[in-house]
């Protein structure tokens, strides 16, 4: 096959649209959420409405079972012969909380014919759907290419299980690319394909001085202040004015970006007012657009998520608090290493505040994929066709813990092709997704699938 | 009358048990939580139980409505030439968490005959029934002396009405001295009298950099966080390792003790040990007992009792928080003024971080009374007669809002007599009081009134 015929995908992409609405909200309506153990229920019943999507679409489709929740996979085969495709994208959502929400969170809806409201909605069922009404496209269109599917449940929550279960699956889900479509543009309007993601190591710091909460008056002076001396600690660790973090060692394997990726980034129109914008901040570490990028691409942080301890409910209560806990991660860059950094944490605790006990959360490592070669450029060239808009390479600031345990299994090229925009609102109270990046995406995927498929003639 | 006749007086008390446990267990098994709404009808009962056992011994009383929970007064008049003595207890309790009790905290339990539990037991209903039945036998013996009381029901939620209250009676409260009884002895056998209280300033600092959390892998490195900054300034606000506090002008009206009452602190027999068991601390500040003693009555302190803001749930989700709020109190020491030391404190901030509004919550004056003097030596010689045990002047750490009031409106001497023990577990699950602290206190208040009836002689 030659090329794509455009005005047969036009007009597949416009009568896709209802099966697109039917699909998606029908999935956003089951309440997802892989932390929240009381929608354990509901997890399965997702896992099932999306295996009859993939049935429907004429995929053999196969739910694994984990120590946690599902993952489902599908099998598009066209010829033994062909290359074949992965492509990633997970349906469990993150919790919503109602009273945050103009209209329920897990209750589908349409604004304006275009925009899709509900938990999950661009994070990442959107997507989701969105690959699959490309994929259905290249089967009929009969484009070479064996397009096999990996959907996961526990994104939201770090991926626990999903090394061992795609392990298990190992022979059977072999593969020559992966896609991977959980990324968001810088702006709407610049394609973005984003090469890299930092990891992440999270901990917590807990500091005990005594069995229970006492009276200020009592004991104030004399007694310990659990939440004082974390504030102390957390100071040391990192400037919060700077962000600069203070851990012995801490930047020490930091990748720094080359000029052309740095030039690429700046071209993908992140400025800081939009920014400042889509996430509602009053100001900014920076006012520089170029910092900015750095800031949230290409350097690691220290963050404080909350404080637990001590008297947290309305008003004030004079107690010296007896046990307080710090929830902390860090982001980290290409080519720090998770568990280095949280050896280099747990030794600057231990001179600084010793009774301080640092306990590891997760670890992701950071990934950088190819900034220039086939995959890339096809990947440049699908975006342009499928939204007519030049795309720009950039990276991501988030983890993508799937990315890391796909490329160790497989060692094949992964490229993210994500649709969402800032402003659908990642975790965030009314979440959506919107038509016009949907459409744009199942053009984009088609170009990509019939331009992959020929990288091995 | 020249001296107390000590068998008469002993077997008063003797004789005095049943109703001692009568009047107090009835007390405790009305559940006067002053800072739940849902007690409110507790409240009004709790009143009037109390007024009955005023009227039972003799007293005039009266119930004085307040915005509030009212304000049981009492008059015991003699003689129109005697002098007079206002008795100051309050008959409000702290809330109670059933599962943390042995038994249930409003059901009055006597154990070994001899050990009252119940919430209030030690604060402030049994020593209230103490001074009650010791004002009962003064009457009896015809003491020269006319005994007023005040019963407060608001003390735990900081004596909102309390002032207004007293005011609107002035006149006929007036008084030559006043008797405080909600005090704590350092050890049993080390009787105890606090000559100086300390005062409070309560504050919140509240930093605001956006309209929402956000995901820190979207944002983290640009974004501010708040939790991280108030962590910076409370560190800048204090050494939370030494306790020593760097708000300029913070020390500057600290009145030292003298030598003389450094060592008469020193002989109340606080122990370091002792104190850790009581409170349950791993460690303090200091392993010093004679800092310890300075540093819970003598200095002023910085704390901070928690930080709300982010994330505060279960596990660790990597957000930048948007808001955070210290909350923070410093006890302050005479002659410190709390609304000084609110204005060094907002100074400071605006200083080091200028966005952190800083919102004033409660003010409460230190407060010293006389070491030696007429009334001093009485309380003295009396806690001495009626326990058998030399007595110590210290001070108590924490405030008590009604003394301070008291002495704007009056400007006579007040004396802190207070039979607690610190193992009766103030604020704490299974509170208790007991009869020999009953009895001792009984014993000493008569001779106490007796004294003062005739110190203006």
């Amino acid at each position: 096959m030659d090329s794509i015929n455009l005005d047969r995908l036009n007009k597949y992409v416009t009568d896709s649209k209802t099966t697109f609405e039917d699909f998606l909200g029908n999935l956003i309506e089951i309440p997802t959420v892989s932390m929240d153990p009381a929608h354990k229920k509901d997890m399965l019943k997702g896992a099932n409405l999306a295996a009859s999507f993939l049935t429907k679409i004429g995929a053999q489709t196969e739910i694994v079972e984990t120590p946690g929740h599902p993952l489902i996979l599908g099998y598009l085969e066209t010829d033994h012969n062909a290359p074949t495709i992965t492509l990633y994208h997970h349906l469990d959502v993150q919790p919503a909380v109602p009273s945050e929400w103009e209209n329920p969170p897990f209750q589908f809806m349409i604004k304006k014919n275009n925009y899709y409201l509900g938990r999950g909605a661009t994070d990442d069922k959107g997507p989701a759907i969105t690959a699959l009404l490309a994929a259905k496209y290249a089967m009929e269109e009969n484009i070479p290419l064996n397009i096999k599917f990996i959907w996961e449940m526990e994104e939201e929550i770090g991926s626990p299980n999903f090394k061992a279960a795609i392990k298990s699956k190992k022979q059977k889900l072999d593969t020559d690319s992966i896609l991977v479509s959980d990324t968001i543009w810088a702006s709407r309007g610049k394609p973005a394909i984003p090469h890299g993601l930092r990891g992440l190591m999270t901990a917590t710091l807990t500091l005990t001085t005594g069995t229970q909460d006492t009276h200020s008056g009592l004991t104030g002076g004399a007694a310990r202040n659990p939440i004082g001396e974390l504030c102390q600690l957390i100071n040391r660790c990192y400037d919060p004015i700077s962000g600069k973090i203070n851990i012995n060692g801490f930047y020490d394997k930091v990748r720094n970006p080359s000029p052309e990726e740095l030039k690429e980034y700046e071209n993908a129109n992140l400025t800081v007012s939009q920014f400042k914008k889509t996430h509602g901040f009053k100001t900014l570490r920076s006012k520089d657009a170029s910092q900015l990028i750095q800031a949230i691409w290409c350097k690691p942080t220290f963050e404080v998520h909350g404080i637990v301890g001590g008297y947290m409910g309305e008003g004030i209560k004079t107690i010296v608090p007896s046990t307080a806990q710090a929830k902390i991660s860090t982001r980290l860059v290409p080519n720090q290493n998770p568990k280095e950094i949280f050896q280099l944490l747990k030794n600057f605790v231990k001179r600084e505040n010793p009774e301080v006990e640092v306990t590891l959360g997760a670890t992701l490592n950071p990934y950088l994929a190819e900034f220039s070669g086939p995959y890339a450029k096809a990947a440049r060239e699908a975006l342009h066709k499928g939204f007519g808009l030049k795309p720009f390479f950039i990276r991501e600031g988030g983890s993508i813990g799937s990315v890391v345990s796909m490329q160790n299994i497989w060692a094949v090229p992964i490229v993210l092709l994500g649709f969402s925009l800032p402003e659908h609102g990642y975790h965030a109270p009314n979440e959506y997704f919107d038509w016009f990046q949907a459409a744009g995406g199942i053009k984009s995927l088609v170009h990509y699938f019939h331009l992959v498929s020929r990288l091995q003639e």
